[in-house]
């Protein structure tokens, strides 16, 4: 209890302490918003050359720790690397996301690699590797990866779509091939992490973006017990490692997580209520959230208002303040330093 | 409790009446998946156009209801004749969704007029009006409107969005003048829905197809709040008349209208746990939902097991079974014929 890691208000937030002002880092806080983000992703010849390059990607996890002084960094990357490594065809179009050749059926699923091509995702390994020593002693280096649902959605839709209608679909229509594609994630994803704590994460988050959209027999069967048994297979290898999940769009169906064990804390996105989170998880489970990212566009009472809910909403658990989903592209840097202020209490 | 109103099942299960075998309709039931109806549709001039047109809104009407032998028919329209109404530039682009001027600020707002023009909005009272005599006995007829914030949030974006950002970011920046607006559709919304009660019809449901987006005090403030006056003014002036409320992507938060006097039902979406919904609403508001509208497209196994755990979890209730979002386009006849035979046991 009294180790090197808990002097990161971070890590003792996910050990389940209260802290007087709750560690604070914001999701894709290494992003677009930045102007030296921009300037060196200009840089680069495509989205995915520039996560597979440690040089860019150390830089660019490091640029909004420099600038606010978050208490944790997270490896700047994407979770489509996965499908990516796995043979999977992935390109990131300006302006308009992802692309992805979209898995169709048994051959397009038998085309997949068995197991990631872990040299493509090395850069990544040494991006944590790197980051270890180049960021300051008291803030913790996140590493991630994609919920299995959320990664097959995007593999078997081959782009981002409002309500990952093309992957609900398959998976009423080929129930033991979209199966066999989570479990081919679920093992590579376990892999995955185990690989980014060895080179150097202290905690890693799994990013369930869309959880929200599946009824709950399908929400249970491809959202819970493929997160259960990954969050298993990592804390097997890593038991010292916390993993926070992200379950967004699904507050009606937090309690779900309440018994899963090895999840350290659960990522709330921007329609929870702190209360309602509360009462669903067990008290040792850390809450991590949720402002609006549009109340941070807005800036001014909007911003201070929400800020302050947050706080006081969490005021009884251990917190760590964070977004409820990712920082949008048009946020002012003075709305960001804004948070800072007022959650540190400056 | 024995008017001629209560050999409808649908105003029946509306009444708290449970029944061995739910009354069934389908949001968007008249609508493209039909053939008939594409037929009929390809001949107007716009979308808009044959909303206006009595003889094709009371034909849409019907398809369905002789096609399938639905419990109710819903009137034939859209929830953004009311902004048209208003004075509110509308459009529909083929395969784009609607398009408005966007109200980008006080100027935009005080363009609107400060009631809808009824004459406008005449074709609907007649459709309501003729489809009175135009239905079976035992079929029940609902009148509809969007909530105000879904309303005003493709008044103020102009389009659909996946986030409904837009809105969110302006109710925040300019809170009052987003409130007028919300005011203004309020009782705008209020005497269109009793004008559609006097004209025929006997239930009205209030789509708030963007309830879920949402933090839980924006959630209070633009949803739940001008609901229930919406709900108040209606009940004031038309006690008898059951409403139902839509709130889609808001299934942690139902909670918030148990205690909305004149809710007769809860119109629930996809991702509804039904024993979750009924644990959060009182034993006398009827749930209507909820399957999963990719289920119906699937069909085979997945449909049946949808449809059962429909009905299996909605049994302790009164139950009106409906899907948990609107019918898709690509929906199988056979299996919305599948629905009837199904739920009703045959």
């Amino acid at each position: 209890m009294t180790s090197a890691k808990f002097q990161k208000p971070f890590l003792a937030a996910l050990a389940g302490q209260r802290q007087p002002r709750p560690p604070v880092w914001l999701m894709r806080q290494a992003g677009r918003y930045l102007p030296e983000y921009r300037e060196i992703r200009a840089r680069a010849k495509s989205f995915l050359d520039f996560c597979y390059t440690p040089a860019s990607t150390v830089e660019a996890t490091l640029q909004p720790i420099r600038r606010f002084g978050f208490d944790a960094a997270i490896l700047f990357s994407d979770i489509l690397v996965l499908p990516d490594a796995l043979g999977q065809r992935v390109t990131f179009e300006t302006g308009e996301g992802p692309r992805l050749e979209p898995i169709a059926d048994a051959a397009g699923f038998s085309r997949l690699r068995s197991e990631p091509d872990w040299e493509r995702l090395t850069p990544a390994f040494e991006t944590l590797d790197r980051l270890k020593t180049a960021l300051p002693a008291e803030v913790a280096l996140i590493g991630f990866c994609g919920a299995p649902w959320t990664v097959a959605s995007y593999m078997i839709a081959g782009r981002g779509t409002p309500d990952q209608g093309p992957a609900r679909l398959f998976a009423y229509r080929h129930p033991e091939l979209f199966g066999a594609l989570i479990d081919r994630l679920v093992d590579a994803s376990a892999d995955y992490l185990v690989h980014q704590i060895v080179a150097g994460a202290e905690a890693v988050q799994i990013f369930d973006s869309w959880a929200g959209v599946l009824p709950p027999a399908e929400f249970e069967r491809w959202c819970v017990a493929p997160l259960a048994a990954l969050v298993a297979k990592v804390k097997a290898r890593e038991p010292g490692t916390p993993i926070i999940a992200f379950p967004r769009g699904a507050a009606s169906q937090l309690g779900k997580f309440s018994g899963m064990k090895g999840v350290a804390a659960i990522g709330l996105d921007t329609a929870v209520e702190p209360a309602a989170a509360a009462a669903m998880l067990p008290g040792d489970m850390a809450l991590q959230g949720n402002l609006d990212p549009l109340a941070l566009v807005a800036g001014g009472r909007a911003l201070d208002e929400g800020i302050d809910r947050v706080l006081e909403g969490f005021r009884p658990r251990a917190h760590i303040f964070n977004l409820g989903h990712g920082i949008l592209p048009e946020t002012p840097i003075a709305h960001v330093e804004r948070i800072m202020a007022r959650v540190r209490g400056a």
